[in-house]
């Protein structure tokens, strides 16, 4: 009898099960390093403690994005290693700032499960939580995975699709206790545009690119403890090659949005997600961005900026995400719509 | 006159010589976080100041084999510069906790010379310690490397071959001041498995792989400050090809055995150890445990497992070890014995 | 009207022109542990705090060249991202350690300009100082660039070439408050060599050598938020190379100079310096020095050392620096010319 993990299938959930993820993990100053090392990270208030304390904060959190990767990574061994697909993210709220020294572990509760009409595999829904060492929750989001049944001859559960919206209303989003942009500082920051400079269907073309090397993505995918054999075990695929973590996308093409979008400063609401293609090393990362909407919030000079954030393959100038079928573009690797918090 | 290090040759080593190795070293926060990125590590101990809290300890220390490396890459200047072929490890435990922020040096003392059959090289065993800023004992082992003569008539010394024991005695294992596993919660471990679970002769298949970058074991043999030419200068050997530091594939075979021994935490002693071929960029390693005895200990809810940990080129699914000969299968990189604490 | 950062051209540079440089950043541990993770530095006063401490300090500062390349970073958008080469350095000191917790922001006065003979661009000189949280400077130096006109038909400003001397005075050098060599251990420094072991005119091959992958030179770049285009993007050049950041060659090299001037302990001055040659990924980098001065300092039992130190392309054993008609020799990447103290 083996005693490594096989994974959950699809069989293996139930509607309102709770999942106690394993392998806590502190958090602190060195992961805050490697997350300027991996990725191209110049937000000010995630840079320096002084900027930070400047907008109220007792000290720079750790990337709003590190906490999601290392919350993420801690479902994947029950979640999703025998996922076919990564469907989305939905209903997701950064909930309090995490601090260095700070452990985070994580909590998943089944609030959807479809069988596939071909009774191969499922849809499973989770809302997780991020929670640190105090139990205090620090993220939740809803996610969904296609996952292999274990016996495809297996009666499905009955139906249970969560009712999930669209986005998070702007009256939802947390801000974090302390924070103001009363006293911004729009040089040290990087750029001058504030809220009001920025209109509602406007799109940023960031123009910085990376290319991505294999050690890279690795790096990063282990130091959130993601255990996905795909993104480390070259002869795992036929074609020899490593898919990258969705993740390391993610935080790619938010670190390029800083050439634009500066002070979009902190990450509090995640509203949808789709892993439009698959991304290689070799690739270059491109993005660009478009505002959905903008609101106001209660904090001092403190305003929220909704963003359509899109990942590409090479040249991000032409700012285009569909076909005129309605289908994503080959170059598109990412469609994330977020909140962050941005001065007024 | 060079100023730089030519490294000590045979005759340079004289029996109960002590030699300080230079450039001490502080190991803190970032030193974890780069393990973490380094390796799949996710022992819930090493990961979580809660946990190891809840374990008795003041908080998460740094992983036993960073200490190790730390300890092993300050002796590489004064004893394998010149080495011809890294031979063993006998003998070594682990004596205490190294703590984020502890300063590591290492002394060796020479406990046996042996000149090779041909006169031309000599095999060198010596007692490496490591201590920490209070001149603590962090770890010790024995090792023994075949080095270069520099001169190949010149007189040996008398033989003197140290007698060292297979293995060590369960009764000898230190277990850290205040560990213990009476509130041992298994699921945040990630593993249900405690010691009465694995039998003596078990094989476990770890299941995972990872295909080694170039960059990744250059930056995880730097961060040991481990100077050996070979590991970083392509144009030094004739087939352009860097050889990856032995320790690395240690690291990375221990993190892989986590699926399946997710509750082997601590590891307290290195019986024997042997780098049965060498390991390059591009290899997929992957690894299998043999359960070779367990042992119980004085503190509470604490027990000892000894394992052989096997690194592979590739699939590991075979567990076999040697051919109908007695000599390692070709695909075998390392057969490490070592002791581990478990809950009972 | 586009949002992102254009750089500068020529025309946007003024004598006397104050730029306060965006993005302060806090350095700590984990930007440590990856300069020893990036670098093979073994130099104990940056290893260890127990070192630094009997030398006189409170701590190991930050390696003096992980300060030069954070503030060195910050300048990137606002001086050089239209850079057609970088073309010198002269009178850079370092003014105070940089502790971990420690904040940078950085600061540049434009003090030269001069159009290039064809009216296509110019050549700008700016005085760099970088800070601290409490304003301090911590180090400054003066850099020039040839920049870009945005129309080669506007006007040039009459020019301004500021008079640079060819090297910091010895009697200018600043000695960190408390620094003493009076308890040096030569032993866990790693050599013996004292200043006056050393004579002028003395070369030492340093003689190990790192072959430089992509993904180390592009988490060192990105870690200093350097954010210029040409280090990362693939795409960007026409042979799909990209360059590497000069910095990453100075560090290397002068991680590599430790092998014979293990005691050069503290760089205190930049006297000169010139990237001689492109360096690429698969490059192998070595290193030699020469002993260009050396002189006393007030503090107890410290030195000052001048040095040449030259990166090459492959083996550095001819130590030749020019050929016959005073050009660099094709193997030279990096000559750089910096005052360090020593025990005497």
């Amino acid at each position: 009898m083996t005693k490594t993990n096989p994974g959950r299938f699809f069989e293996d959930y139930a509607i309102g099960q709770t999942i106690r993820h394993a392998v806590p993990r502190t958090v602190a100053e060195g992961e805050r390093a490697l997350y300027h090392a991996l990725y191209p990270a110049r937000h000010a208030l995630y840079s320096s403690d002084e900027f930070a304390i400047s907008c109220g904060l007792d000290g720079s959190p750790l990337d709003d994005l590190l906490a999601f990767h290392t919350v993420f990574g801690k479902t994947v061994p029950d979640i999703s290693l025998n996922a076919i697909a990564n469907l989305g993210y939905a209903q997701g709220r950064w909930l309090r700032p995490v601090w260095p020294g700070d452990t985070l572990r994580a909590e998943s509760q089944v609030i959807g499960l479809r069988p596939t009409s071909n009774g191969q595999a499922g849809v499973v829904w989770v809302r997780t939580t991020g929670l640190n060492q105090v139990d205090e929750a620090v993220l939740d989001y809803v996610r969904w995975v296609m996952v292999r049944k274990r016996d495809a001859a297996s009666p499905g559960p009955d139906p249970v699709v969560p009712d999930l919206a669209p986005a998070v209303e702007a009256a939802d989003l947390l801000v974090p206790e302390g924070l103001s942009f009363e006293n911004y500082d729009f040089d040290l920051a990087g750029e001058p545009h504030r809220l009001s400079d920025y209109a509602i269907g406007e799109t940023i073309d960031h123009v910085d690119g990376v290319t991505i090397e294999e050690a890279e993505h690795m790096l990063a995918t282990r130091l959130w403890q993601n255990t996905a054999k795909v993104h480390f075990d070259a002869t795992h695929r036929p074609d020899g090659r490593r898919l990258i973590y969705g993740g390391h996308v993610i935080s790619l093409a938010r670190a390029l949005s800083f050439n634009g979008l500066a002070n979009a400063q902190m990450i509090v609401a995640l509203n949808a997600g789709a892993h439009a293609a698959p991304c290689f090393a070799g690739d270059t990362v491109c993005a660009w961005s478009e505002v959905l909407d903008t609101a106001p919030t209660q904090a001092p000079g403190v305003g929220a900026i909704r963003l359509r954030l899109v990942a590409t393959k090479g040249d991000s100038a032409a700012m285009t995400l569909r076909d005129a079928d309605g289908k994503y573009l080959p170059d598109v690797l990412l469609d994330l719509d977020y909140w962050a918090l941005m001065p007024v």
